[in-house]
């Protein structure tokens, strides 16, 4: 068994209303920020799994992130591994 | 002037209560998914800026990014060039 370390990116779909994006995107003008667009704000879930292999660990974060971390509806994921061992 | 498109990844701080994170270690068993730890739930947030270069745009992202979206007390957060153009 080994230890991976990997992070779910989880992001509104495009033509989804995003409040919180724009929340963010309405307190740009108070801090004097100015060129930024297109805020999308998201979850990032950061989890490890002990498999047997990369394949095997990945297959199970596949299953977690559509079962459980996102709603397909209205988002999509990415999963990123970031790092193994021991 | 160029978009650059980066992603904001803030996380809660080790040590800091992340009752997010327990609430999905808590469903694993549901899911009958076995094997996975140490889950973090953060926030992921992604936006474009229009900059003359690419160290210009960074540093406005950083100034939103510990201004704005992560709290220092209780956050970190990681800045990712997720592409440019135009």
């Amino acid at each position: 068994m080994k230890r991976h370390r990997f992070a779910v990116n989880v992001t509104p779909k495009p033509g989804i209303l995003d409040p919180q994006g724009r929340a963010v995107e309405g307190s740009l003008g108070h801090l004097g920020i100015d060129g930024v667009t297109e805020v999308r704000v998201g979850r990032r879930v950061e989890l490890t799994v002990d498999a047997a292999d990369e394949s095997a660990a990945r297959a199970i974060v596949e299953r977690l992130a559509s079962g459980l971390l996102a709603n397909p509806l209205i988002e999509t994921y990415a999963i990123e591994s970031i790092g193994s061992g021991g």
